[in-house]
């Protein structure tokens, strides 16, 4: 069975959201940020890079969310959590999803985890001078995106995409860059998103 | 007819020896970074997100470079450059390919473009300390992946990640992080990978 390592809110969210969307059997367990638990001997054995989500398959342990992402669309085709069987589509997809980990995700550790990058309290406020700047042309970008009339990120098929867009559209609450208002479609697409029963289930689960 | 879009020796380098691996029919076109080519109308055409690489198909264009990687690796299936076939060891290559992306080439960009993360001296001083200790740990942690005795990242199959890896020990030079001969297990494999004809070709082609 699958098992899902992660802490509540964290990226590790999408990953959460996509198995319960795909109907997989798993489990999930719990890696305590605050505590430092991603450092502890256990968890490294698991995830040499300390970082959430990891998946644990019966083959071996997957990392980063688009590679997870990528593997339970492909695992549970029945699902169509993306549009299988075409590497164009799949590429498509995956590169949006690898400018949620590269741009804005990484934008988000300059708010949350300065020190990460740099140490010192002007470094760090300069550091979110440009993170902000950056979250806003970002989410500029893909409220043009999401202009199209169509409910999802990728248009009218519900992909891996979503749920990992939502994790983010979620974040500018918690860093105080929003109010995610400022980007009506992305707005929107939050409030879709939190409305599906798998959504529910998995907020509920995280706590 | 695939049309790679380059800049000499950036992370596009890696799509553009996976093309030249495959066999691949492409031409490539440079963008001039220095002069801001990037930030053209025509190129933002091409790829919003103003970097590269990009990779126009006859269906679209694809970004970044695991996806292109990817894609290139499934377009091409003959050439090998990836455990075609079997989601999980696809997926363990890419999570490999995601950690260069968000971390290691997150790191060097603090050192090459400072005021992409944050304005000032100060700040650019104290994001080069800490980008030098990220690169310690994972080009660490890659060489220790590299302690099989096998030739490629991966073992005894050649994939995209190899030439992605030679990307930045190439740039541990550039950055003055090096020598790279501080892991000697890196340093042997980029000294394997500037052997072969196709990186000869393509470094010949970039100039």
């Amino acid at each position: 069975m699958l098992k899902l390592y992660y802490s509540p809110g964290a990226c590790s969210l999408a990953s959460h959201i996509a198995l319960e969307e795909a109907k997989a059997p798993y489990a999930i367990q719990r890696v305590d940020l605050k505590a430092g638990e991603q450092r502890s001997p256990e968890y490294l054995k698991v995830n040499p890079k300390g970082r959430v989500p990891a998946l644990a398959t019966d083959r071996g342990v997957l990392t980063e969310s688009p590679v997870i992402l990528g593997y339970i669309a492909q695992t549970f085709p029945d699902a169509r959590l993306a549009n299988m069987g075409d590497s164009f589509a799949f590429g498509d997809m995956q590169a949006f999803n690898l400018f949620l980990t590269a741009t804005v995700h990484v934008a988000f550790a300059h708010v949350f985890r300065p020190t990460r990058y740099g140490d010192g309290d002007v470094t760090a406020a300069a550091m979110r001078t440009k993170a902000s700047a950056t979250l806003d042309e970002s989410f500029a970008m893909i409220d043009r995106k999401l202009s199209d009339g169509r409910p999802f990120v990728h248009g009218d098929q519900y992909t891996v995409s979503d749920p990992y867009l939502l994790v983010f559209s979620r974040w500018l609450d918690r860093a105080d860059l929003g109010p995610v208002d400022k980007f009506p479609l992305v707005a929107a697409h939050r409030k879709r998103m939190e409305a599906r029963p798998a959504v529910q289930k998995v907020m509920a689960a995280e706590g």
